[in-house]
């Protein structure tokens, strides 16, 4: 069974309520000041207060709107659905950037139908930024004005514009795949950090070609794919298998078949 | 001899001036598409006229409205002027971001008198931030609004959030800078790269609290250290010295004295 264009239209409709949501409740407590370390957890409170409370709304908003759809979320895990449906949602990807003040997070918020995404968004609250990708579709939306977005499409990997988040050993990468990335890094034009969900982003604006990752979940990749594939990249593992076939979180990011193929060589090298 | 009120009033009026005429420069050409790859340079032609055609419209308007004044800029050099002002300007500092779609390169502007800073000017104009130091008070101007900003004054280097442009040898650190800067990072709570001189904006914000950074040229850092010095941060080479002082181009910024002292610490053991 496929969905109709209403239930799309519908669907889209709610997601873009989500994201407005969420940025009610991230956007005030960004460079909000007074930052209190917290002893008991990993970050400054400020950021678990915008993920906590922007997840906690969104689930509301979910369970009231469709009662029988799933939810997984980054931080309160799984609610299973009685439905096709399931959406996956990192309030606040990018927790690091968040810290910094780096308007470089994002609110990551996904829709599968009977295990294929059907919508993907990736929104930047304070430069008002929002990439939604519907059904093999995707927009840039920002200051009220959408269009269109596609990848650079470019095929040498020489020319190619790369990131990853960290380039050294963090636990995000290991020894092998900090030497696959300089590797890559090396055979390309220019690499760019910290960036998290929005290098996906700024592939899919055409602004960067490669993006090579590990260490992803499925609530870190599940919206970024959708935006990628449907502005016209492409999105595997590190061996070009499907992602989250791997034990390692690998994504692999491109702007055309070409280059992904050429990226794929030299990781594996 | 020191400055009246009112020179300072317009020349911080005309500093905003330029900042605006280079916003005209830069920004229709940040993600205009078409980024044509350039054979004979070392970058693309967006960015790559984005930098020539704001620093030719800022020399111009200097040259017009105080023809006495010296201009440093990075793409021109050096006009001497016949007075004790000299304005230091980078039209687009952070070419990599630009390139890569990153709103986080920023338009510098610094003027001195008798070799000693007067304003300083960070400009990021897609997110609309301009940071503006006037003899030694600065200011967070955003859509219009304008207010003080300040260090976080953080001191102790466990809790601290640091950065540098990027963490590998690459033509910015040295092996040994790496290292050191591998050292420093180990002892703090996080790091972001790929920031340019918006690090340091970040720091005067409240944001960041340590930045480290070498191979930095006169152009880089004349903006930026009144910006954070006027926030209450404390900025020197690696060894605790004067900026420029060194041949390495290093800077070192920081949210308190405490901090800049144990980051010394580390970066020198």
């Amino acid at each position: 069974m496929s969905l109709s264009d209403d239930e799309i239209k519908d669907l889209t409709a709610f997601a873009n309520r989500l994201a407005d949501a969420a940025r009610a409740q991230t956007l005030p407590r960004f460079r909000a000041g007074g930052a209190v370390f917290n002893k008991a957890g990993p970050w400054y409170d400020p950021v678990t207060d915008a993920d906590r409370e922007a997840e906690r709304v969104i689930a509301d908003m979910i369970a009231k709107m469709y009662p029988a759809h799933g939810v997984i979320g980054e931080e309160f895990g799984e609610r299973p659905g009685e439905s096709a449906f399931r959406w996956i949602v990192d309030p606040v990807d990018g927790t690091r950037a968040f810290v910094c003040g780096s308007a470089t997070w994002a609110t990551l918020i996904a829709l599968e139908y009977e295990q294929t995404p059907v919508i993907g968004v990736i929104d930047q609250p304070y430069t008002d930024e929002r990439w939604i990708a519907v059904d093999g579709d995707v927009r840039f939306v920002r200051a009220g004005q959408s269009r269109a977005c596609a990848v650079s499409g470019e095929e040498d990997l020489a020319k190619a514009r790369i990131s990853t988040t960290d380039p050294r050993i963090d636990g995000y990468m290991d020894e092998a795949a900090v030497a696959a990335f300089a590797r890559l890094a090396a055979a390309s034009r220019v690499a760019r950090f910290s960036l998290d969900a929005y290098a996906y982003a700024l592939l899919a604006l055409g602004e960067l070609d490669v993006v090579a990752e590990t260490s992803l979940q499925l609530h870190d990749y599940a919206a970024v794919r959708p935006v990628v594939e449907a502005a016209g990249g492409v999105v595997t593992n590190w061996r070009g298998e499907p992602l989250g076939t791997d034990d390692n979180g690998e994504i692999l990011a491109a702007a055309s078949p070409a280059l992904h193929s050429a990226a794929l060589e030299v990781l594996a090298r």
